[in-house]
């Protein structure tokens, strides 16, 4: 049967669209695991999502697809194709090829292992008892190790991976602008914690009930423009975003009575990457390219919202008087002034999730470093605690005094997640990149906080980022607001000035 | 390929367990739309609960289903495989010799008319208006006139429809059972009407805060053995219980807080649903077979609950105090006697939904009766308002005023859920069938509740239904309690005793 290019084209999309909508069923299934669901039921629930996934996986490199993507990547036909049909099928044939060189068995083997690991790494993680978790991510990194053979990389082997998460970002890239930002950074973090002039931060950890923080979290999701209509709020034990579909994103929170400033900057943070996926066009819903572009750019967007907005001081001269309100007595007698220089402290700590922004960047460079060479082989997972330690006294001056707040903080390594820290300081430099190019167009950008005005922040975010989805990659929407690739000079001349300020350097 | 038995037996599990692995991805997207799911991303989600459903369907028809099917259900293989496969064969050709039936174009526009009548509906009802949802049942009729001649019947062809909701039930046994009571119930609704002993009632109606309402619907499912590890309670706008799996079996309740009898019965009913489903045999889990087996069971485990358990005197004996606790003062003055009887006050109504355990079968025989006449073309959709208001007087005495509380007030024609009346009735039917029986091995009955000592009486409901699942039909589960077929008049004979009590008759 011969079929017109039309035809195939329509036959393509929905093919796709299906893709989607068992994704959509998964990502409800993760909320809902993480929101309430009853322990009893989760391995069954465990079953029906491995269920789904495997059907996506299989869909993606399938005949039916593969067919599907010779037709349509035909050069005689693009002329005959929408260019969201184009993309799709640039990005279907990236995991096709990629999907492709992976003998399913090995991978289902990875994936039993991978969760087996981060079982093991709760209890290592607990005991600061490396060893026992040693031989699991021994294998892990075989695996990857071969996975990365498998693929097939240009130049360096560790950008296999990256591409996983960051298309178009390299080794090459990352090692002169990760290089960079270790040199500048290393230099301030010591003046920052040399600094005479400490801000008082003692007033922060007063008791914050719950709902009060519920409320406040609420009403600023309100003033930046998240739509309850299209999601919602929740408490979970780690803060997270999520995009069922389009017009069902949710966020979630944390509340600590005894520091407020973990819901509050926590769900601004999740607000960013919520509108985000709010506003991408609504061309594209029910489609694979109705999504953030990378975990970097998803970044830039939940940290634009969390420094640049929420850490900013007419944000807080406009909303100052309101977090009062919620918070009873707690910052009756401190000004303006101090709070914001609270709440903008910063300085050399153990753990990454608490890390402030100055210093965040160092503890992906570490980990950065870390996997580039174990990818390499050019050292071993039984070297890592050491190697660890080591790095975090060069680069922060501290030493965990054991590996429960050293090398095994992080689930990603037990989860096979290597290539994925890189993301979250991409997210701080092309934030920086960002809000240098939108201070030329949005000229009144603190004026407009102070009046509690986020709409025209939010609609330069949705015409230069958020409405393309995956319709660009994200060097792509870097090149189109800046001119320019990957820079991180932005982001050190930001932070040197902002610490300089709140530290009087 | 030739494939020896018990390799077909796995491979045929495997695929009808992925059948019930969509099912649970569609039961948790109901219940989140129920329970929260922001409203711009349903049309979305509606999207994604057709896709799976379609598969599911288009499962149980496939090619592949044929060949498991025509395989195992071989005479010469049936002692080569277990008996959970060969009811599952069971189940399944069922399913798949209905489903070949139905032309997929003809069914999806029957789903599409059915989505919009609903609509439609629901304007209608509340302007009473039923000529403008005439139109749109006319249709559905029309449709299950033919669906009824596709599918094929014995005797009445209404028994096509009930034997999608009640297998084995036909009209031949419901005219004489629904006879049989209707007969009965007449008479006792008027002396009831006419007893100069009416219960005192105001003292329900008072204000009783939501949250404790809450807490005492939680206290009360904890008492019937709720397991709330395998399960949630939640808030939505009708009650409901739903097994997204075995082990996660979540109810809701609705809160009237002028009318506490809402949460607290409609809690104890829907806990009835649930523990049948937390207690089907773990050997089921995953399969189809892991339901219960009819609507009619079903109906009869939530009955059995709500008035055998929820009604009992000493039940109340048990809890009466700790319902005094939670609601303050508004029970200072009344005896426990009194209570009982405002609990059980009965007599004829307009809407189902409020009907009392007297009225309520009524109710149910009415709609079967038109169903039937409807089905067989005896009557047309244009006559109903009259056909419906006639019978209303003749049965409970009196006339609704408009069609928003007559014909229209129920959406299940609308759904085109033809066949699912009787099930309502049925389910009281059989509870008291069950009910006799349990007499006869729990002597102490009564006894137990006020010991507040639930286990023997769950554990009887364990062995004789819930384990089951569908492993057995409903009249075989009937069969093998009582000894007999379905039977009312231990329903009636229940009614008469209780309200010949109450009403002092």
């Amino acid at each position: 049967m011969v079929r017109n290019i039309s035809e195939i084209e329509k036959s393509f999309i929905n093919y796709v669209k299906k893709m989607s909508s068992y994704n959509e069923a998964i990502s409800l299934m993760y909320w809902d695991l993480r929101t309430g669901a009853p322990k009893k039921g989760v391995e069954q629930r465990s079953e029906t999502i491995g269920t789904l996934s495997t059907d996506v996986f299989n869909m993606s490199v399938s005949e039916e697809m593969g067919e599907y993507l010779q037709a349509l990547s035909n050069p005689e036909v693009k002329g005959e194709i929408s260019n969201i049909t184009k993309k799709l099928v640039e990005e279907c044939k990236r995991d096709y090829e990629k999907n492709k060189k992976i003998p399913p068995e090995e991978y289902k083997e990875f994936v039993i292992l991978t969760s087996k690991a981060e079982t093991i790494w709760e209890e290592a993680k607990e005991k600061a008892d490396f060893n026992s978790f040693a031989p699991y991510l021994e294998k892990i990194v075989a695996y990857l190790r071969k996975y990365v053979e498998r693929i097939g990389y240009e130049g360096n082997k560790y950008n296999a991976l990256l591409d996983d998460y960051e298309p178009g970002i390299t080794v090459e890239v990352l090692d002169r602008v990760f290089g960079e930002l270790r040199e500048k950074l290393v230099p301030l973090v010591k003046a920052v914690t040399e600094s005479p002039k400490q801000p008082h931060t003692d007033f922060l950890f007063e008791h914050f009930p719950k709902e009060k923080q519920q409320g406040f979290s609420s009403e600023l999701l309100r003033q930046l423009q998240y739509d309850f209509e299209a999601g919602r709020l929740d408490t979970t034990v780690h803060p997270f975003a999520i995009a069922i579909n389009r017009n069902d994103v949710r966020v979630t929170t944390k509340y600590d009575e005894k520091d407020f400033r973990t819901a509050i900057f926590g769900t601004i943070h999740e607000c960013g990457h919520a509108l985000y996926e709010q506003n991408i066009s609504e061309d594209l819903i029910g489609t694979p390219l109705c999504d953030g572009t990378s975990m970097g750019i998803h970044e830039s967007q939940s940290l634009f919202c969390e420094n640049f907005v929420g850490r900013n001081f007419s944000f807080w001269k406009k909303n100052y008087q309101l977090l009062k309100e919620y918070s009873g007595e707690q910052f009756e007698d401190v000004s303006l002034e101090d709070y914001y220089k609270a709440i903008n402290v910063a300085g050399p700590s153990l753990i990454r999730i608490e890390a402030d922004e100055m210093t965040y960047s160092l503890h992906i460079i570490l980990r950065y470093e870390i996997e580039k060479a174990l990818i390499n082989g050019e050292i071993e997972v039984k070297d890592l605690p050491e190697i660890w330690n080591d790095k975090m006294e060069e680069y922060l001056g501290i030493r965990p005094s054991h590996d429960g707040e050293g090398v095994l903080q992080d689930v990603h390594w037990a989860g096979g997640s290597f290539g994925y820290f890189p993301s979250y300081a991409l997210g701080y430099i092309y934030a920086a990149q960002m809000k240098n190019e939108m201070d030329k167009d949005i000229t009144n950008f603190d004026q407009l906080l102070d009046e509690g005005n986020f709409t025209p922040i939010k609609q330069w975010l949705i015409t230069n980022i958020h409405q393309y989805g995956k319709m660009k990659q994200p060097l792509e929407i870097i090149k189109d607001i800046t001119g320019e690739g990957l820079e991180p000079k932005y982001l050190i001349s930001y932070l040197e000035k902002k610490y300089k300020e709140v530290y009087e350097l």
